[in-house]
């Protein structure tokens, strides 16, 4: 694509020469002839001066002007550089495809299940009884998606995804391989002889539309009612989702934290890997929580970063942090303090 | 069912009126007329004299004429007013059998395997040599038993649980989807060029009756002998648990958990989430272990609640909680001190 | 065997009476006629004057004469006598192949696909476009190997195992079931509206040889590049590595431990359980990391052990752990010099 190409596709405006082709994107210090690069984060703004790129993404407030770029630097105006610059890096780099086109002959799917257009289902995949399945949606080799339940149009299941019975997807979910949507939920109740009943476990698991959830995870299903991922949420792998847990929109969970049952998590939350969430509780929305911290209980203020086990609002924690770590100089101190203390009062 | 029938069904004993259609159960605050609900916490005794429900569950115990309930409120006796209300709940629910009956034409049973009566095996399951599955059990598609594994009578495997040879599996075992029961222990000696040499995982699991299994769990095999998971133990989702650990009875175990090679943990011991137990190390019964806590050596006295990474019995605990949080000023508490100390000193 | 087969076998030199039969492997302190045992750990050697086996191994070097051993007890002379132990354990202990061999019927290979000489496939396992399998590699049950994917020579794939397109295994490597290799890293750019675009993630995942990894494991692939897994490295189970995670050769990495996007992890480096490092550090060669540590930020220097939440040096964590575990006191000792000081106030 030349530069005046690339600056269409993306509805940019072009500014300088755009006639040359790009063949590759690149970062604005390692870039050369051919290769297309962005301006995203100010830091950068030295490398415009010297960069070799023949093209460059930057925002549509950008002053050329006053940059003092290269005239051989044909500038692309456009609203978010970084994200403009993963659509061009997606368009050239070369990838394949890893799904099969159409129904593989060894898919089994029941006759009462009811399938969208332009379905893909890969070998060895089951689709169970009264199952329906949307327009454009690729399910992946040996998934297993369970009776009734309901997956939205183009959606992508990688391989090993097992989907429950009576679970419900969104559109353009993806999920990747071995993840579980829909197993039961823990709950037992005691009985006088030290064993235990099990408490039957008839929800489902709901999963709105642009969810992403990455290998491995569990997500299980409602003791009575649904367990809810609200539009746009991404999960990363090995994360526990437990029985009536609802989590918000556009709420990211990084790798192997656990949420127990019943907690509500807010809207546009952060969380970072291995966190744990006790039962029953609420988090505000926007929240941000560092990894391994532990919440032991609901988070009611909003937008507000924590830290710790147990969590603490970030710059507490980080002032506790600082004592722990000079504790042996702290107790130190103290005994000294105490023994001169003692001499005191022997003098007096 | 009408009230008397669901008394007689539940060998409960009725007081009031029997006759009434009950449709559905409910909480004692939001129950109305055709419901039955119930009352296990006492807290909860208030919500007697107003609640619309048709029919209640409550002790043997329990003293009607001093309730003032509703006139038409009639009473269910039971021994334990939770369990018969879950009991009822399963039977008023409408739900579906995600298995379906009988051998799927698809299924892979070697010929040297046997099967009890009334089994049921999925689509694309695959079953190994020797192995020997009991009456009445349940694999769902894509699992994959291994050579000469052995799974007892009324088990249920959801999709995509390995059993790897040699495993064993007792009576009314359940397992959730993507489950792997034998991998290899994790046992490297070191060589003195710096590799390792694989120690070879020779021994097997066996699980007692009554076990629960969560789903995406790792159980490995022992390095020889057993790793033990005894009768009425409860896991939940993605649990460690390594080569020769021993799980006693009743035992229950949430998300996350982690178990090191060797360690024992006893009987009815409640374990949260995201725990960890370092190897060779036992666990006393009935111990109680909270969440995230991080449990380096033996606990030898039974019945104690455990916090903190490492644990701490949990009075000690929560009071060395209490200082860390107020560490800042402790800090600067000690610096004033130090300062008033000096300014003695000069005094003096 | 006898004593003298196996001094043979292990290339050892023998010492004694090598007629005997072995029929077993023991520890010293449990053997008996017929049992082979070992001296690695110099605390046994005590032992070896009572033992009832009929052969031991020792070292090289260990002096015989002055062992006061009984005169039934026949010398094995070798490099490594726990190694040695090892090897000869496996060979007399019955174990089963759980491998089928040859290409099970039911498998679907792509046309496109190369097999190299007496690969195994096992049922229900499905084999990508254009993927490459080398001799003597066997693949379990129900793996799903998609397109364009390179495995080596000699692997074991057990069951359920995903090596998602493109992504390539060396020779030797093992991997348990239900391992994900090659699902998406974890990248989204925030966008004005609070929802996410999808970072492409184009790289791939790359294994070296001599590889182990446990069962539920998730490895990421790169955004772009490779997630690279070097030579000898070991991984327990349900263990996390994110994309563009590098892990030096001979590192060991203990169950459910997590790493973040873009961290380098150094050669012979010991991980324990439940570990959690962030992302974009570097961790130096031969470092130890205690269990449950949180990994904030490079650790330079080489061979030192970590600890803790965040991680320090372990004399530094410890010597702070010993003043946390008494902070109670220690407050009460600060509360009273302070009311001391207040006192010798009043009285000067």
């Amino acid at each position: 694509m030349t530069v005046a190409e690339i600056a269409e596709w993306l509805k940019g405006e072009l500014v300088g020469d755009g006639t040359r082709e790009i063949t590759r994107v690149a970062k604005i210090e390692e870039a050369g002839t051919s290769d297309l690069t962005f301006l995203a984060n100010p830091r950068y703004l030295p490398y415009v001066k010297r960069t070799g790129a023949s093209a460059i993404l930057v925002a549509r407030t950008f002053d050329i002007a006053s940059a003092s770029a290269p005239s051989t630097l044909a500038f692309i105006k456009v609203d978010d550089p970084y994200l403009a610059f993963l659509h061009v890096l997606k368009r050239l780099t070369p990838s394949i495809d890893p799904f099969a086109r159409g129904i593989h002959s060894t898919a089994v799917i029941s006759p009462t299940a009811t399938l969208g257009d332009h379905v893909s289902i890969g070998a060895y995949a089951v689709i169970g009884d009264g199952a329906r399945i949307g327009d454009n949606t690729r399910i992946a080799e040996a998934c297993v998606i369970g009776s009734m339940a309901e997956i939205g149009s183009e959606c992508t299941l990688y391989p090993h995804v097992t989907v429950y019975h009576q679970c419900r997807l969104g559109n353009r979910v993806t999920i990747h391989a071995g993840t579980v949507i829909g197993s039961d939920g823990f709950g037992f109740a005691p009985k006088m002889d030290g064993t235990y009943e099990k408490i039957p476990q008839l929800g489902i698991v709901v999963i709105e539309d642009d969810v992403e959830i990455g290998s491995n995870c569990s997500i299980d299903r409602a003791t009575i009612g649904e367990t809810l991922i609200k539009k746009g949420v991404k999960l990363d792998n090995l994360v526990q989702v437990a029985h009536n847990v609802v989590i918000g929109e556009n709420t990211v969970i990084a790798a192997q934290t656990g949420l127990s049952g019943s907690t509500k998590i807010g809207k546009n939350v952060m969380v970072a890997g291995q966190v744990g969430f006790a039962g029953h509780l609420e988090v505000a929305d926007r929240s941000v929580i560092m990894a391994q911290s532990g919440v032991p209980s609901s988070i009611t203020e909003p937008g507000k970063t924590w830290f710790g086990y147990p969590v603490r609002e970030r710059g507490r924690a980080f002032r506790i942090e600082a004592v722990i770590r000079s504790l042996p100089e702290l107790a130190r101190d103290l005994a000294s303090l105490k023994q001169r203390l003692e001499e005191i009062l022997k003098k007096l």
